[in-house]
């Protein structure tokens, strides 16, 4: 029995109905798409002239290796990025906009967000924050109050220059973050140092006109958090700036398994109106380097160009120091590209929308009820200890499908129930992250308390094995760099390279073009003992991290 | 003593430094916000120069009756309008943004919001439906496919024609409402009739450029959640529509204790581009009708128009059948404008971001140690039961202050903890709904299972008065009409009137334009017997209700 291809999903593949609609400008590149077309098994044509799928032979549960060119997706070592918009595609986690660069999340894409929000949600409120919401239409005039803030992003606006059929007078700005708004309101609300500290964040889209688009990763509209803050002092506001790129790198390492590298950003790499950004950095199973979370200490450069001022306890005037913070639905692309594998997507448990898939198998029809009822009860047991599960017993579909099916999607473990488990009162568990016999145990007793302790050790066990595997794939993959020499080894071979820098920001800028990586951060772990700048020779003070990426 | 107006919310009613900006069409009013400027007290001034406020008088914490001209919020009876804008200023809801017509939501207003959500939301995932993100730019053909709603929308439509520095080729729409784009991505995703039903939803942030806004209540931009669902049959489109408004009405009656009524809107109020449209109606403090939640029954109108199509049980191509349904954060105005008293706002336990507020009192500092410790072990007792509590220990603010100002913010209820109180080992319980020595039971025991059973049956009580106080204010202001002069007399009244109603779509505008009345609903909830119509004498299956609405 040969793979079966994920029906249906082949339509990802066929030429968009609007891709050569008027308003597509031929120099901007929509999503790389591959234009694959899976061909079509026998039971899909069936299902797809909507007549009953032919008999399956009980053994196609059991399945064979698959044959590369039936396999759903592209291999990952084969195309890094046509494999990552297969599962993105596959697994169902995002399908294109008709306008170019934008992105429709998908159920299962969004629970992955839904995930996320509501962990970090809990730790900003728990860290003093509230959250809000601002209007994301600015006035043009905003943008260009803060110099730098305006070089950054005037290239990327959406515009609106129309509202209720007549020309505005002033254009308005589709939010492409909301420093300039957000300060013009705080002058409004702080007076005192009394109103100080001013923590607020909102969960919202934004908008940037970006050229060269990839689902989650790069889109004309994300959706994001930002945090901002208002302090009454520079060391106020640095602590808070770092407190909430601990809260992101918690998040990254406990929930999602990244071990992501936390860091100070270069001065060329810092956000468009900010003194200092942190950042955390996490690597992708190409070895590119994905930014996954900033927090900025904006100093009072924004409040400067706003006269966002407090009364100090001394009676002064002050300007007041600010902080902005942001994760976004890009990190749902970090995830994919993280822990997915040649099978498809992975996810961490703990963000997992679904981390048990029940799938019933049966043969006779005299069999059905008895598997159906344990496999509800067993589904019972399970949501009763909060264990995120799901029963697949559609009957339009063979069990092998489905493990095909739920494996693409990621989800951490598989329980099969057949009628012999019923009679035996135990079940099969499979892991996603180990696939094969290894990944498999018979015979776990169905005893609710044993049951659960299984699982829930089991899904504790696939948390922790993703986040091993992670961590020793990026630690084997950096270098420790002394020259340039040996940082063009490195990166060219597709590394991440660390080393002593206090070069000029031209050197930075002549590493980047003539090896295409950055510095992705100066990590906030260094390495004892005094430094030598690779690049100068130089005394350094700190190593800092050069890749290429995303 | 004398009343402490809030301070630094004045600030409100300072012209606003945009009102005059370039982009402001004359034509186009802001908000109405009244221009007064609330006079500063000695206390006030003294705030604001920084200096330590005046000593007050232990008599302070009992407050006299106000004098009406240092009320803090200008009579709900004298100016409803002007009482509103107050009471979203004052108990810090929402503020204005810097574009006209926009509204930024404060954080005490955006937790009414995620209060409403987080009850919605496990509704609607009960309801069968996933969460997903459709992208907020449309192109405009999109928007011109559907006949009416084109009809209906173009005038409101916020227009892109500029993204990333150039002029756009197609110009985008900025979504006033998505049913365009969801039949696009439909279309892609229905093939079979096991597709089927296929029902999914979005929080989401839409834009109509509205002339004459009021904060929450009709705003440029505002937040809401919309669903949409394609159904293989008329019918079961049909059972969701009514499905979902009675989601919405159950969750107006038993969560905002707000006594809608649910029923079918008339042709000329239908959606634009819905075959049917039903709707809850809540009836405000000043009488005119506030439309709080609309669920619809696309019928294939847009299936046509967008050609989602699906392949039935015999193998035919069908048009699915579809319902969309919307609450927005009008909702939140709409709790509002009901519960409100002079006081302020009021707010429903169970949708109130604090139910509990602990205001602890004491006059020598040898007391404020055993105050605010009893304070904190009662606040830990509450919270142990899951009711949201908090505690005012500011030692800026005196308690009579605090209890003004919690009033206004419509916190259900107030525990007063003084020295006294701490030697008896019992709390003073006041009401926010009960008003004066009538809602203040003093001596409850501190003892845990005590103090919490006695706050939860409190609000619960709070919960159903709120209710049983706007049913009986509906009930009294609704009238039965028989004849077209009755209901010119009820309406000029500012009542509802309820009548027997057969007649034309021209007879339904000669009573608008000459009443101002429109018909708010055929309600579900009808009265039995034969009818005849009190505008023809034609025998009429239902009767209407009319009303002045928002």
């Amino acid at each position: 029995m040969g793979f079966l291809c994920l029906p249906s999903l082949h339509r990802f593949f066929s030429p968009h109905p609007l891709l050569c609609s008027s308003f597509y400008h031929p120099s901007e590149a929509r999503f790389s798409l591959p234009k694959l077309h899976a061909s079509l098994t026998a039971r899909e044509k069936a299902a797809e002239a909507d007549e009953p799928p032919p008999p399956r032979s009980p053994a196609a549960v059991d399945r064979k290796p698959l044959p590369l060119h039936e396999s759903a997706v592209i291999p990952r070592s084969l195309d890094f990025n046509a494999w990552y918009l297969d599962v993105v595609a596959k697994a169902e986690l995002a399908d294109y906009g008709p306008v170019r660069g934008t992105m429709v999340i998908r159920p299962y894409g969004y629970a992955i967000w839904e995930a996320i929000q509501e962990y970090l949600n809990v730790k900003f409120k728990e860290t003093g924050h509230s959250n809000m919401y601002f209007p994301q239409f600015i006035p043009y005039s905003f943008i260009e109050k803060e110099a730098s803030h305006v070089e950054g992003f005037s290239p990327e606006l959406a515009v609106v220059t129309i509202g209720g059929g007549k020309e505005l007078e002033e254009k308005l700005v589709v939010r492409p973050t909301s420093e300039t708004i957000v300060n013009h309101m705080f002058t409004q609300w702080i007076q005192s140092y009394r109103d100080l500290p001013l923590m607020v964040n909102q969960w919202a889209n934004v908008t940037r006109w970006e050229l060269r688009t990839k689902p989650f990763i790069r889109t004309l509209e994300f959706l994001w958090q930002e945090g901002h803050t208002a302090h009454a002092s520079a060391e106020e506001a640095e602590r808070e700036a770092l407190q909430m790129i601990d809260v992101y790198k918690k998040f990254a390492y406990e929930q999602a398994a990244i071990p992501v590298i936390a860091g100070r950003k270069s001065r060329a790499e810092t956000f468009a109106g900010a003194s200092c950004t942190y950042t955390i950095e996490a690597m992708m199973g190409d070895r590119k380097a994905l930014q996954a979370g900033t927090s900025h200490n904006l100093g009072q450069n924004f409040s400067r160009a706003f006269e966002t001022q407090f009364t100090d306890e001394n009676g002064q005037k002050q300007h007041v120091w600010q902080t902005s913070w942001a994760i976004s639905t890009r990190f749902v692309g970090g995830i994919i590209m993280t822990h997915g594998d040649d099978t498809g997507l992975m996810l961490p448990p703990r963000l997992a929308p679904i981390q048990v898939i029940i799938v019933p198998i049966w043969k006779k029809g005299d069999e059905k009820n008895g598997v159906l009822d344990t496999a509800a009860s067993v589904e019972e047991v399970l949501k009763s200890a909060e264990i995120k599960v799901k029963i697949d017993d559609s009957e339009q579909r063979t069990p092998g499908w489905k493990y095909n099916f739920w494996e693409m999607k990621g989800v951490p473990l598989r329980i099969e129930i057949g009628p012999r488990d019923v009679a035996c009162g135990s079940v099969v568990v499979i892991r996603r992250d180990v696939l094969g016999k290894v990944g498999k145990e018979f015979g776990i007793s169905m005893e609710p308390s044993v049951l659960i302790t299984h699982v829930k050790s089991r899904l504790e066990d696939i948390q922790s094995s993703l986040l091993q595997r992670a961590t020793h794939f990026r630690d084997s993959h950096i270098v420790d760099v002394s020259s340039y020499e040996e940082l063009k080894e490195a990166i060219s071979q597709g590394k991440w390279a660390r080393g002593p820098w206090s070069a000029s920001d031209a050197d930075e800028q002549k590493v980047k073009e003539e090896t295409g990586a950055t510095i992705r951060c100066f990590p906030f772990d260094q390495p004892e003992g005094s430094k030598t700048c690779f690049m100068t020779g130089n005394p350094a003070g700190e190593v800092a991290i050069f890749a290429r990426s995303y």
